[in-house]
């Protein structure tokens, strides 16, 4: 028992600094180019049918993508399904578009928490081959999250998860994959390693098959009974793909698990300083948070609409991912200055309505101009400006980020560049009047970033 | 008025984690490749010519810049010529090489300081324009620093900036742009995101016009005017490229800026701890300095010359961009120990005289032994070893370092590997006798890096 | 004087910053691809003979070397041997496979530390050319540390270094070095640059000769001379590679250096923080440990066998470097636990008998299912699952990590992911019933990592 504490103990100080390496480690933009003539919105291009529930990807071949350094996909849980166990050699970072449910992402060294306690009311309720067990069996497991819409959350590389709808609705969660981090030493191919299942044979393609698949499947069995110390039979069940289920299983039972209020204990933690204790940065480290709070809005605007930020500093664990998201909400007409991101790449995906997105390159030319709708996924490349309007039902996005603090150049409003030039740097550069200067300076008062529709009512109200 | 200050301080916060996320970002070596069979200085191959001036620019495919992942290029504005704002997606680090100027860099989040308060009197000697919108301009801005000859300047990536010659002869700034930096998120292709203006048509090659662009001319005009909230008349202006006007234009009226003296408030800066507050960190972090000063050199030598470093001690922002300067000035026949740098590449322009140089590889063919002039431009690769010996007139230079800690490791002199070398090492490794291992050990005396011309004299004194 | 000191100490606070600055250099994964069909062990495929000893290669070309980003090789110095001094563009990690002998690392800035003081009786025992200079000669140089079988030993980019052999057995040492750590700015072809010597040309490959050759043997003579400040002659002697005796030769006389004995200065070292004094915590910092201390296993198990990992918490010098290494010796039959590297590359050199190994990537295919046997290297790329099971006589091997902080995720035993997972969540991933469940979760009992073999005997003991 104390070389387990002891074990614990050293695998938890590798883990440690294991996540403190990673805070050094960028993206790579190997291999990648950026040199484009037209980017629009995609959907997904590859669809995978489980028992479970569905599996969509992006074409990461496409361009905009390879740019960007990213693998974009859905998943899309039925209730009572289980997403199984799986990890990757990439920071994944996840939009909860709709549902609600569970998530473990279990990572080596961090002690397994919470002691499950059943009831022997619990137990009465119980199907018949849990009852068999029942008595010698006390269960313990890592903690278990709740996840709801709404929700960012972060799955670093490597680490293994499992996910669970326990609600009535499906669970639909967007993420994206950040293939170029640094915390990937192999090449810039996407992988999924799944402790369990395999994509389903059935009509897929090719290369899904080739993508994801049960590690124990290709292992000795001999050495695996072994190893685990159990009979062969068993083994070979775990070998088993059972086509027809997937990647994603329904189950057998309604799965329980008692969890502490682990919200609670996340706000409460947000209230520390993250840096005091070692143990506490990463194994105890929020891993979602939710980017839909109203009132806490990071950009508001009465007029025109808000946006809600998930970066580094809300949630730290960004710091070793270094990517980050932001939620936003644009009223009809409502328009985002035209500006620039300085500190990476921006995957856009359109939540409801629809706006008409303007991106333009080095070279003066429009990239993209083109309206997007609901489930349309785009990228705006580092550096590039772009622009959007809402249309006339309003406009919501989820965009995510490849850096952990996000960071936008304005050109229009109160904290442009435009507006931190002098009069006569204005006048001679565009051969306009001081008139003119002023009010290319001015005119938007102190709004900035969000921009209200039909701005020319707020001329008047520029000094305000 | 609160939600324009929630702004400034949101962009700021960001402003600021960004620049420290920048800290780790180190370069990427992709795609280049540095097994060339022959180094040598280079001018110069492609010439815009401008209103106000002329932009010149090095060939970036050759193998030597290739290797170093830069691109150079020199700027001449002529007096009262202003060089339209832009930005780029790597960092710059500029020397300049004559004249005085005026420059602002402009970051979003940080404020914009200064209000320009202009005096009745000052009014009464406006042109024209100007005086028409007197008593309803108060101008604000950010920060404009003076610089002048030999400078240093520090342009961090993205950050959009703008440069007025208010001097009486020509501003000449050399600069490199390091492509492989990782703030560079799109691939090692040079960018350049102009503002205004543009490559004029005439006479100018394909490549350069792909290059330089004013990203407003792509925009739809009525999403600007809606956006900037002003006239399309006003949009319809900014987004004209006045072919002949170029990428440096001509001021109409000589341009004055209420600057407080920001060199005194930069010396006084220099003395706090930078670590302290984060908001002074980036926001009001010190972009220039000075290499030229004779009385702070840091390797002097009597006999040999001089070299002025500025590196990430001296000039803290360099921390992020990781790029380094040296300025050095050798004697008559004055020679530079063989050494090689240890942490980046060194490209060499040479600002008066002459010298021969000499680059080794490892394979022990000899890269480079050639005699450059000034205005030429070379690289020595990391790790690879070199010498100089000036000509009769002496030789000058500025170097610029891929490393912001650069670090020399010499072959010859006091701080010399060779003199590290145990006396039986040496006479083994060479089969020379102990007298003449003592004497490749002692002969320099405590002379380093700057070695005196017809070092023999020096024999006598190599133990003072 | 002075102004020596003065160069001391600045290229002391550059070589320290330079340090520091390595930190945030993680590694490059650049052109490598790591889309292999096939990883078995290897050999080295190339020899080179010299005077003094032998130097062999890995194929740097193979598919997994090349997917990890390093070149392997062996060193046999043989006694009285001197390997001459050479530095190299990447770090390198060495583990010490027998014998015995003395390194010296020289870094630019840090002090020749400890003066030979040469008693008048060691005088007495002087060769003949020794004895000539007596008196005269007060010789002082930079550390030498004396290293042993099992001694890891980190050699920083850049920095010169040389070996003898002073003992009475062949000194073996296999190392591997990083070229996609992102301190070599230069692409990732393999180069050494030697201060003397040369590859000996008789019946050796021109690759080989190629890469490592003489960096004096291509200055100009007058100007090396000038330089040093010493006759053309000892130059010309400089210059010449006498071709027979090649990279390693042979000590006209036994070399003997007064040393303090830094073992005993490193483990006081040990005990203080490393982040306190700037200049400790590179010039004084240690470049070596044992890693095979039976008492100081990281690893233990009394029926399994034991692993000795030496980290950048071991070895601090390798927060810069970001390599590890393990020792590890395992019983007849005992097996490793199925796990995957969540941190870097794993290379293995089998040091003693013989193991069954097997690695498994993400499409579910056996990449390598061999037995491998002394002397034979391979790759474990990162994040992919493999195991091993010793053959009848035990096996053991010293295994270096593209990582500073290594970090494993076992799929058995007590710190597995398996046993991480809610019951449920395995009957229904596995379709197993819940006493097949918790046999998989439990059957290893407080077993990690390093299983003993026939495991079944456990199952009796799982619970204690």
């Amino acid at each position: 028992m104390m070389a387990s504490r002891f074990l614990l103990a050293l695998s938890l100080s590798l883990l440690v600094s294991a996540a403190i390496a990673e805070t050094r480690q960028p993206r790579l933009t190997q291999g990648q180019q950026c040199r484009f003539q037209r980017i629009s919105g995609a959907q997904p291009s590859m669809r995978i049918q489980s028992e479970g529930g569905i599996t969509e990807l992006w074409d990461e071949r496409q361009e905009q993508f390879q740019c960007a350094g990213i693998v974009a996909m859905r998943n899309t849980i039925r209730p009572n399904g289980l997403s199984l166990p799986n990890y990757h050699p990439s920071p994944r970072l996840v939009y909860i578009e709709r549902g609600q449910g569970l998530i473990s992402i279990m990572s080596p060294g961090c002690a397994e928490t919470y002691q499950v306690h059943r009831s022997q009311q619990a137990a009465e309720r119980m199907e018949e081959p849990e009852r068999q067990v029942r008595g010698s069996v006390r269960d313990l497991h890592q903690k278990v999250h709740r996840i709801r819409q709404g929700d960012i959350v972060a799955i670093p590389s490597g680490a293994a998860h499992w996910c669970y709808n326990d609600g009535s609705e499906d669970l639909v969660a967007v993420s994206i994959n950040d293939v170029n981090h640094l915390s990937n030493q192999l090449d810039q191919k996407f992988r999924a390693f799944y402790l369990a299942g395999g994509v389903p044979r059935s009509g897929q393609q090719e290369q899904a098959r080739e993508t994801f698949h049960n590690i124990f499947r290709a292992f000795d069995a001999d050495l695996l009974s072994e190893a685990f110390n159990v009979p062969q039979e068993t083994i070979r069940r775990m070998q088993t793909e059972e086509q027809e289920r997937g990647l994603i299983v329904m189950a057998r039972e309604r799965m329980q698990f008692v969890r502490p209020d682990e919200e609670e204990g996340e706000q409460e933690r947000q209230g520390r300083q993250m840096s005091n204790g070692l143990e506490e940065t990463f194994c105890t480290m929020k891993l979602r948070t939710n980017v839909e709070s109203r009132r806490e809005a990071d950009i508001f605007s009465r007029q025109a609409g808000r946006v809600n930020v998930v970066d580094r500093n809300k949630l730290p664990i960004l710091r070793y991912l270094d990517l980050s998201a932001e939620k936003g909400n644009l009223y009809a007409n409502a328009l985002i200055s035209p500006d620039w991101s300085m500190s990476g790449h921006t995957i856009v995906y359109v939540t409801r309505g629809d706006a008409q997105i303007q991106v333009v390159d080095h070279s003066g030319q429009a990239l993209m101009n083109d309206r997007v709708n609901q489930g349309d996924m785009f990228v705006v490349p580092q550096y590039y400006t772009s622009t959007a309007r809402a249309g006339n039902n309003g406009f919501e996005w989820v965009a995510f980020k490849t850096t952990g603090s996000p960071m936008r150049s304005p050109l229009a409003g109160y904290t442009s560049v435009i507006r931190a030039m002098p009069l006569q740097v204005i006048t001679n550069s565009y051969q306009v009047s001081p008139n003119q200067a002023q009010a290319l300076k001015m005119n938007r008062g102190s709004q900035s970033f969000l921009l209200s529709p039909g701005g020319r009512m707020f001329q008047g109200g520029q000094r305000s």
